[in-house]
């Protein structure tokens, strides 16, 4: 990703600050504050069990306004009990009074350990450091302190032009583990100048969000944090509809940054050396070749040999037939395809392929970015997931994850 | 497990030799042979793509009678096309020929790498030599050769009383990974005297299996092989039906043999310091209970946390409520057992239990056979699921398992 110089946003502010939340003198509050409210939209974790900033933010957003978002890392603030829900109305008032917002307008995100409580008062103190702290080339300060186990900030930038106007979005993420969309702890943060309506606004999230954020697995655990929020601070005065050439451009622009956030977030998962596509098509239905992609990309056995650059090609097949999907193993094909070249058949007919090359595949294999193509001829859907390896470090992170 | 010295179990005679499958010098080829045809029941894996021996051998019971296994290890048999349903034919018909056994009576296991053709030539060699082998102690010989990964070979023995007559259980299994049943590259094969009618056999062989073979899980991921085969020789002439004393006895004795297995497996997962069980209560369903147990217990958040020993509850929280079910947070209940003495409180009321002690939890954790015990709140159902924990072994042996 080529780094952006100048990733200014107008109409936004941001910054982070060394609130001390678990670890002294690393960056763990961030702040995204626009200068006055403007039209929001969030998806959120699907767990049963969810942070309460996670129900904060989906009241407050029900009238589709937010002017500034919080953001923690070392403690999820889940499975505190009630003091969960009292602690992150207190840092978001806390933060109105500091920048004369609307509590009603202020969304937080917490990331971290689940089950412990937040140690609030740090965030306190830290508040009015932070809110003096927020500029308009942030970004990168804020993609900082919202990282847990990632190994760098992410962040990605895209502009158009719409009706002649420059029109900016950015948007900053924290990956790494328990990522299995519908979603995952996954915090992404989207900020742009366009001007939109809060319900083009969520549709278009929605839309992006399906194919990058809710494709995306590391290990198939799902957080009870994930946020995906999407800013408009109209400041382009660019107006974007839901439909028109406009819509068009703005779209094809946020789809293409959230799967970027994706890809770098797959990438970066826990411990992981390379990404790689799981590419379902010729299924019976969208869902069945979710499925069947999600349970290859979630197959710890197919990860390790993939880790190890081995062609097992017979651990995918063992991973589309245990999908749950009434698959035909005769009519099933599958490629290993490197991010550029031409793809290797690995499996016909349910079966080694005529010619394989095990050498190929495994140079395929050892590439950081390929995709593995698995064709099922029951029907016309299709649907890629993306995914990364497991390796040994996957377990050195999450063993030694709270000491 | 104590050692038993005498093994036997009257109207079998059990063998190995070495074939050199994939390896020269190992057992890799076992044989379990009764005196006549006796009745025989199978349950097999669910996986869509089945290795052409399991559809063989679903074929050979229909009549619901067995007098031979043929267990080969270093080759699956699966994913080969045409050549591997020919391969299994091939040698249960030399083996028939061997043994002057009808070929219908004959059934086969393979279990290895996936993909490549089995070395059907090197068995063929090898059968004169293994029909010779068998005899009636051969249990620990059979056992060694149908293993993999394991570490070591896994058996285990009953001796009942019924009508004043004594009547021999004995398995052999093989597992370590690729286990999570309905089945699991999971092979398990028992053998008693007793005098059985197929019917009755399939009961409780399918009966056993619910809370033993079926509760297992390693990696999530299925086999396409799994296997489990119960013959009955009926040397003893102590006749089990269905209903009644005898049937009383046999059923509690094969349900506890079987479940010795399971844990013995599981214990023995791929990489695992140790094993634990994920007991769920109070669920609305069995089938919910069974999807939040197996939810945990595949976690890999969990798995390394465990792994680690450190009572990190707030990852259990996030699996249960990403299985799927409608739990209420605020009812959910979490306690850690050790595998004697007294249970832990850590999460009441969705939230960290009064007067939690960390260093009490993490006590449990560091034993290698414990239970989390999960009270949902929803209904009366439960389900206990068997596992073991993540350690970076796992990687290690499944990225190398082809080298």
């Amino acid at each position: 990703m080529p780094k952006n110089s100048n990733m200014a946003v107008p109409g936004f502010r941001l910054g982070a600050v060394s609130a001390g939340i678990r670890h002294e003198g690393r960056l763990d509050l961030g702040l995204i504050m626009a200068e006055r409210p403007c039209p929001a939209a969030g998806i959120f974790t699907r767990n049963r069990i969810k942070a309460p900033s996670v129900i904060l933010n989906k009241r407050r957003l029900r009238n589709g306004l937010a002017q500034a978002v919080l953001v923690n890392s070392g403690n999820a603030n889940a499975c505190v009990g009630p003091s969960g829900m009292a602690d992150a109305m207190l840092c978001t008032r806390v933060l109105a009074v500091a920048t004369g917002i609307n509590p009603g307008r202020v969304l937080m995100s917490s990331t971290g350990v689940i089950g412990e409580p937040l140690p609030a008062d740090r965030i306190v103190k830290a508040i009015p450091g932070l809110a003096e702290a927020a500029r308009a080339d942030g970004l990168d300060d804020f993609a900082r302190a919202i990282i847990t186990t990632d190994t760098g900030p992410k962040t990605a930038f895209r502009k158009i032009t719409v009706s002649g106007k420059k029109v900016s979005i950015a948007g900053a993420a924290k990956g790494a583990g328990m990522i299995m969309p519908n979603l995952a702890t996954m915090l992404a943060f989207i900020i742009t100048d366009a001007e939109l309506e809060p319900a083009a606004l969520s549709g278009f999230l929605a839309g992006a969000a399906e194919d990058s954020f809710n494709a995306l697995t590391v290990d198939g655990d799902t957080s009870t944090s994930d946020t995906v929020l999407l800013l408009a601070s109209g400041a382009s005065g660019a107006r974007v509809s839901a439909q028109g050439e406009g819509a068009k451009k703005f779209r094809a622009a946020l789809d293409d940054l959230c799967l970027e956030i994706a890809r770098m977030i797959a990438a970066d998962g826990e411990g992981a050396t390379k990404m790689f596509m799981v590419s379902v098509e010729g299924a019976a239905s969208r869902a069945e070749a979710d499925r069947v992609a999600r349970k290859v990309a979630n197959s710890p056995l197919v990860k390790t040999a993939f880790h190890a650059g081995d062609p097992n090609w017979g651990r995918v097949m063992m991973a589309v037939g245990s999908a749950g999907a009434a698959v035909a193993p005769e009519r099933v094909e599958i490629d290993f395809e490197p991010a550029s070249g031409r793809p290797v058949p690995v499996v016909r007919a349910g079966a080694i392929a005529p010619g394989y090359s095990e050498e190929r595949a495994a140079t395929v294999l050892s590439g950081t970015d390929f995709t593995v193509r698995i064709r099922l001829g029951r029907g016309k859907h299709g649907r890629t997931i993306y995914t990364c390896d497991l390796s040994a470090d996957y377990i050195r992170i999450n063993a030694d994850y709270r000491s």
